[in-house]
């Protein structure tokens, strides 16, 4: 018997499929005690050296885009099909207009309730750093329990596409039927990202204006370099409440991690994950041990001051202060 | 008479209104050389300390709103009055498709040749701290010449809006006549941070969408909270093309700057980019002693090992690397 302090009482619950469990066990890592931390650490590294794995799936697109009707229809045909499922949700929303993730779960109905489905969004009054180390270890603790797919659902903002490449294996993108320039531009960089772009919403009264936008999207991904894992992103319309084109996604789906997983390119991205995030987490980690250094704040504060005189320039400062916190 | 290793040689030389030496001491801010770092530093305390100050104006929008056209009538107005001019331009593009910033000046022809306005890019094969740090100091540079009036040129993509929010006093955005989803959603985080918003190729045959356009904009807007600043965000009908709109815009940007500088917003705003600057520039001096640290190079190959084959996680090793880094 171990006490819920102890990083066993944490692995032993996951391992035994226990979802209260799990669900303490994000709790936990999520928590910035340092008592916590430790027990979190000790769990993630057990967690780590079992090496189990699900099958990572982004999913974004931008409000409106029907994110959580579709991965209430994709969700529902894999549990049909007896895979398992977590649902992990991000949501740096914007400071001024709190965004509202998985706040309507009654999109997710089909989901909701099935015990082989679990749904957790990620705790959002954070930084962008702390929400991809939340969602990190959230994405260790699923595996660990055992599920086969983990969605990481995200709204369409710049920066957390770019996080979030980082944690799947493949990264599905929600576009509306619109054509013109609404696919250009602005969501170009995101949809360079995407190995599966859906047109979603392509009902019978939208066939024309859908066919039309997934010809585009086409075409500007046409305009793309070969990709170093030899797969052509496919673009497939889509109607979540009608149930059009999911056969062609599972489809494409399974062929998609059949071929990173026999090219050897899966292990490969994942291990460029890891290192891409031990950087991220080397600056994380500088950024707060700078930040606890008690003998910088009398200097800083001086600083500050004389930057607003422009007396030093907040780059000079900036060295100054960093001298500092290295004095031996 | 100094040599061009001496910042009062390039001192004297912007406040002598030369242009070649100006465009010289922005190549120099921009030298990753060490001994060309000491003379830019040297430089830009020389040029904080006169204290000189222009109206710093960002002009954003996506590709193919029409930022160069736009630029090239605003700033042929504002030179017309009688205003000197300078233009940076930042391009941040994705790493896959290059952007073109300024690739083609034919669009700015009225502004090119008139020696009343300075057209610069900035150096963009570099990192988002760096091209910060880079157009910060040409801004610098800029007002020490003595310009009326600095445009931050940028393309529309959620990062370098953020860093050039907290360069300027004036954010201007331009959008298209295109209705419905595209206003909301993805642009939503951008469109917060305007003070002005342009619906661009408002021509006559447009007339209808661009005004059905401008009211969704508004109604959008009106969701937010009131700003700090005690300022509505306007919302405008422009065609650069066919100069309808330019006579509101030049009384809302003087009206803007008015209230600014007289309810001291504009220096209370410099000042707090200037501490937001410094917190950034801090991170940049962490990493780049980080990473020039010769202790932590033989650990972090080892570590990088232990964390591929699941030995270590990312966030234990870099707390590893950071302690090995500050070891007294």
């Amino acid at each position: 018997m171990h006490s819920n302090n102890d990083s066993k009482y944490f692995l032993n619950g996951i391992l035994q499929k226990d979802r209260i469990i799990l669900s303490k066990a994000i709790t936990l890592v999520e928590s910035t005690n340092k008592d916590d931390q430790k027990v979190a650490e000790e769990l993630l590294q057990a967690c780590l050296s079992l090496k189990k794995s699900s099958k990572r799936i982004a999913i974004t697109g931008s409000p409106g885009a029907g994110k959580s009707t579709f991965i209430n229809a994709f969700g529902k045909l894999l549990l049909d099909n007896n895979n398992s499922l977590a649902v992990l949700a991000i949501d740096p929303s914007s400071s001024k207009s709190k965004g509202s993730i998985l706040g309507d779960k009654t999109r997710m109905e089909d989901l909701v309730g099935n015990n082989q489905c679990y749904i957790r969004p990620t705790a959002s009054n954070n930084n962008l750093g702390g929400v991809a180390r939340n969602t990190r270890a959230a994405i260790i603790l699923c595996e660990t329990y055992g599920f086969d797919y983990i969605f990481i659902e995200t709204v369409g903002v710049g920066q957390s596409e770019t996080m979030v490449k980082n944690m799947v294996d493949l990264f599905l993108l929600l576009l509306l039927p619109n054509s013109g320039d609404e696919l250009q531009g602005i969501k170009r960089g995101i949809m360079e990202m995407a190995d599966i772009l859906l047109i979603n919403k392509s009902e019978k009264e939208n066939e024309i204006t859908a066919k039309v936008a997934a010809v585009q999207v086409k075409r500007a991904l046409h305009l793309q370099e070969a990709s170093e894992k030899d797969w052509i992103p496919q673009v497939i319309n889509i109607s979540s409440i009608n149930k059009i084109g999911f056969d062609e996604l599972i489809k494409q789906v399974d062929a998609y991690f059949l071929k990173i997983e026999s090219s050897g390119f899966l292990s490969f991205n994942r291990n460029q994950q890891d290192l891409f995030w031990l950087e991220e987490n080397i600056l994380e980690e500088l950024k707060q041990t700078f930040a606890d250094n008690k003998n910088v704040v009398h200097l800083k504060k001086k600083l500050e001051e004389k930057i607003i005189q422009k007396e030093i320039s907040a780059v000079q400062a900036a060295k100054l202060l960093v001298e500092k916190f290295l004095e031996k």
